[in-house]
Parts: C-alpha cells; structure tokens; sequence
C-alpha cells in the first residue's frame, strides 16, 4: 500500500505543491524529489504564509516537519 | 491483529472520513490510499475547523499528525 | 511479557474502556480491535471530557496519543 | 544489564509503586504486568496528584509517558 | 565507542550520580543498576531542585527524560 | 529515490547553505560533510538570525533540529 | 559519509567543546568519549549560560538533547 503512495508522490514531480508544515508555515514550490521519509527537495520554494512572502529558492524540507502536502488545489 | 485494523480501513475506502489531527484541526475528505504509518491521501479535503471551511483539494497526510479517526458519524 | 499486556488487552475486547488521551480529553467507547502500537479501534466512541460530550461513532485512535486506558472502573 | 531492570521491576509485582508522568500527574497503584516498553498494568490504581484523588481502578498506562517509577516509600 | 561509554557509567555504579532531567527538575542517588536507553535504577534518590528535597526512595528513572548526568562534582 | 536527496546535498558540498531550524534560529555556512540522518558539519558558520549575527566556526549540527535546507538562493 | 563525521569528532577528542542545547544552554568542556548517537562525555563541563556559570564536573550529555557541537571558535 505504501506504493501507490509513491506513486502518487510521482505524479506531483514537477508540479506544484503546497506544504502545510507543524509549524503553522506554507511553503510553495515545484516537487523534483522525495525519499521514503518525505523528506523532499523543492525548486522555486516560497514561503506563503510570511506577511510577505519569502522567497526560497531550491530547498529541502526534512519530511517529519511535514503536516499535509496539497497535491493540487485547482 | 495489525491486519484487522488494515482491513478496517480498507472497507472505508472511498468513504468520507473525518480526521482529528493532534494540532487540534478537524480535516474531512474522501479516503482513497494509506499505508502502514496512517500516511494517507484524501480527495475533496477541507479543513471543517477553520472558521470559514477551508479547500484543501487532494491532500497527502502524514500520520503521525492523526490524533483519531472517526470512520463514520451517522 | 509483552504477552501478558495482549492477553489483557484481549479480555478488554467488546467491553467498556475509558483512554486518557495525552491531550487531557478523554475518551470512552467499545473496544473492537488494537495492534501492538496500541492503535485501536472504537465503537460508540464519545469524548466525554467536552464541555457537552461529542459523540464520535466508530473510530480509530492512534496509540503514540494515549496516556492511560481504564480498563474497568467498576 | 536490561536483564537487572526487568529482575528489579519483577520484584516490584504486586506491590505498590509510584508513578511520576512525564505530565506532573503522580499514579499509585499495584503492579501487576509490564514489557520491555515499561508498559504496565497497575490495579486500584489512583491518580493522587489531582486535588481530589481520583480512583481509576485497573489500567494500562503507555511507558513512553512515564518519569519515573519509585518502587518503593517507606 | 558505546563500550567506553557504559564503561565510564560502570565505574559510576554505587556512586552519588546528579541527574538533570529535561523537565528542569534535579535527581541526586546512589547509581545501581542502568541498560543502553539509560533507563537506571537509583537508590536513596531525592529531587533536591524542589524547594524542599523531596525523599523518593528507590526508584526507576526512564532514560529518555534526561538531559545529562554529573559523574563527580568534587 | 533517496539516492538522488544525497546527490542533491553532495552537489552542495563546499557551497554555502541557509539552514532554517526547528528553533526558528537561521544558520549559514559552507557545508563540508553529511551522513543520512542529516547530520552535518559546516565551516564558517553564523547564527545569522540573531540580532547581532554570532560566529559559530566549524559546526556539527544534529539533523533533527533541521527544517528546511536552502541549497542556492541567488 | 556517517564515517567522516565520526572522524571529525575523533578529531575533537581531548579538545573544548562548545555545545548548544535544545534547551538554550550552552555546556563547554573537554571532549573525552561519544558514541553514534551523539551521546558524549565531558570532563571540566561548565554551564556558561547561566548568569553565574555552574560547574558541572564530569558529566555524560544524551545526545538528544544537543542542537549543535562548534568544534572550535577561535
């Protein structure tokens, strides 16, 4: 079962996610990799939730700071 | 035992499910995929917590930011 | 050893048990089943440390969530 | 040397032992059942701390909450 | 490298440990008994950081509370 | 997939990296070395968030502690 | 790559380290012995956060507890 959720983190790559983290932040960006902990790199990350976003450029996100990922929101 | 609780959820596929996360949000979707750490994607996600329901559209969550699960609430 | 706490959980099925969540809420409901994370499933589930207790029909909790389970309270 | 922990607490069964929890609260109560998570059963348990001690009769209280133990008072 | 270190902590047995644990509090006992998650029995312990010392006797003390542990401090 | 995170984080040896950490604390430096928990060291560091930005020197930061990980940010 | 990190802090050994804690304190001493989880012992281990810097002897720090290790300031 735990492959169809790669799989579906598959079809996110290059795309755009939205990150909900523990912290109250949303983070923004196009999905290039992930790993089995969802950690996860990201190019053209923002931080949206920032008063002003933030931009950040290409990131990694450690996966355990992660509270939900929005695979899309159209 | 473990299985039951696997098949448990696995007869509420596709069924609305009401998550209670440990920040104290209540998140509602459809369940469609999960694996053995509650990682789950939901389809048709909203955040019914949020003064103003909030569209979250499909949405992956890490499980171990699930406080509970109610399977039905008829 | 861990065998003993199975069995004893095992006599608990289809009884009464209250959970203290680490949250400070807790919970009553119909024991169904549970795993060796102590993940678990309820029926007539109710929060009844809410102000007017919220009936939350048939749920999973995660176990890493629970405090203390009463097992009896006769 | 896990081994003398498990000895230690094996002659701590059926005897009174305090609990400290990792949320201020202190439990009393018999020891009947524990594993090598320190998982245990304790019977006529109490929780003491409250103002008014509140009587919570057999349970299962999860290690991973636990301070410390006192084993014995005299 | 983990040898030395429960060497070191040999070489502390049926000696005056001082424990700082995470939750601020301060545990002064004779060292006993200890396993690799540092889980370690104490014997005559007492929480001296309360405002009065506080007798605990003999107990058991869960190693994942501790912050670090004062060998000698002549 | 986890193979190509640590592609990633090696293109980024001798470069400069933003961490974020949990803390809120923002810490730069030229990474040097990393293992797969996220561990890692870094030449030159500074605590850039503080008022008064604090040299730090080589620097072993523990993984857990880590947010997010800006690779580039031009 | 876990190996370079242990060499670095080999290389460390009997040398002053400082090190920031989760809990905001900054403990320096000599680096005598670590294991892989970061677990390390201290010999002259001083609290030089506090207003008045506490001694703490030789003490033995869970590596848990440690947000990042400058391995030279100078």
């Amino acid at each position: 079962m735990s492959y169809e959720i790669s799989t579906l983190m598959n079809n996110t790559k290059d795309k755009l996610v939205t990150l909900k983290l523990r912290n109250t932040k949303t983070i923004q960006g196009i999905l290039k990799e992930f790993d089995i902990h969802m950690n996860m790199t990201l190019e053209d990350a923002e931080d949206v939730s920032a008063e002003k976003p933030e931009k950040l450029g290409k990131i990694l996100i450690r996966g355990d700071n992660i509270l939900a990922i929005s695979m899309d929101k159209d």
